[in-house]
């Protein structure tokens, strides 16, 4: 195994493993839990749970396979904090959703050559890749696996 | 930049974001507020400090550059859940450790060879890292990274 393959093997690996641990959860959680907050005050289940979907959904504009399937999530889930918008989607369209997004990822994930995450992301210029070849698609899956074991670590308290 | 050198850089970015967050939302927070649960009838603030601080300090046995600074937290913070032990460390305590195993580990790290983070992990033989040469010591640091990132989205619902 090359050492590209190593690399990507390792990325791939954590990202599938928190994806599938949250999928896990939000599948075992009724609607009715993941309309609480996860403490006092704080964000509720439901908002978590838009804010990964929408993140994750940009994944593809970010690593150059596609377009946003639910572009109009961000101002919902990103943009505006939790309970400040009346209409939002159920938590029954959020996981439609969710398996959907995250269905589109793996299958691209599977199909995506290992060189391919060594080329630069879709929000930085040339110039600026050569400057740091780190900031390549790789870096983005590392640092999305973060932010959803962050915010995963959330989500676990409502239970 | 050869490959191993990238994709090191893109592990050891990743780690180094997760512990500077933590670190100043530590430094940041009075022993009060620390002494609080995250939730209420969840892990407080102390206990998610001790149990990254216990983590981390297995570490260097399991990367291979040395023997654990306070063995006696793993009992505490690992084993034992949260507020079924009386006599912990006291926050004050668990700063001075936090900032010495994370001052280790960054000073060891930034003497790694890049490829000596592509060898196994010590708690492994050699002939199962040759059946999966992606259980390296940098999928370790991966893995510690998401863990990190969980407990720390925890640890920010005490602000």
């Amino acid at each position: 195994m090359d050492q590209q393959t190593v690399l990507t093997k390792i990325a791939l690996n954590a990202w599938q493993i928190q994806t599938d641990r949250a999928t896990k959860f939000i599948n075992e959680s009724s609607d009715e839990l993941l309309l609480k907050e996860i403490a006092p005050g704080k964000n509720r289940g439901i908002y978590l749970m838009g804010h990964l979907i929408a993140i994750h959904d940009a994944l593809p504009e970010i690593l150059g396979f596609g377009k946003k399937a639910y572009p109009d999530l961000g101002a919902i889930f990103i943009t505006a904090p939790d309970k400040t918008i009346d209409k939002i989607p159920t938590v029954s369209e959020l996981r439609d959703m969710w398996a959907s997004v995250h269905d589109r990822l793996k299958n691209e994930f599977s199909k995506m050559p290992a060189e391919k995450w060594f080329t630069r992301h879709e929000s930085m210029t040339d110039a600026d890749f050569e400057k740091d070849p780190a900031r390549n698609k790789l870096s983005v899956l590392v640092t999305r696996t973060n932010h959803l074991a962050y915010h995963f670590g959330q989500l676990r308290l409502l239970k």
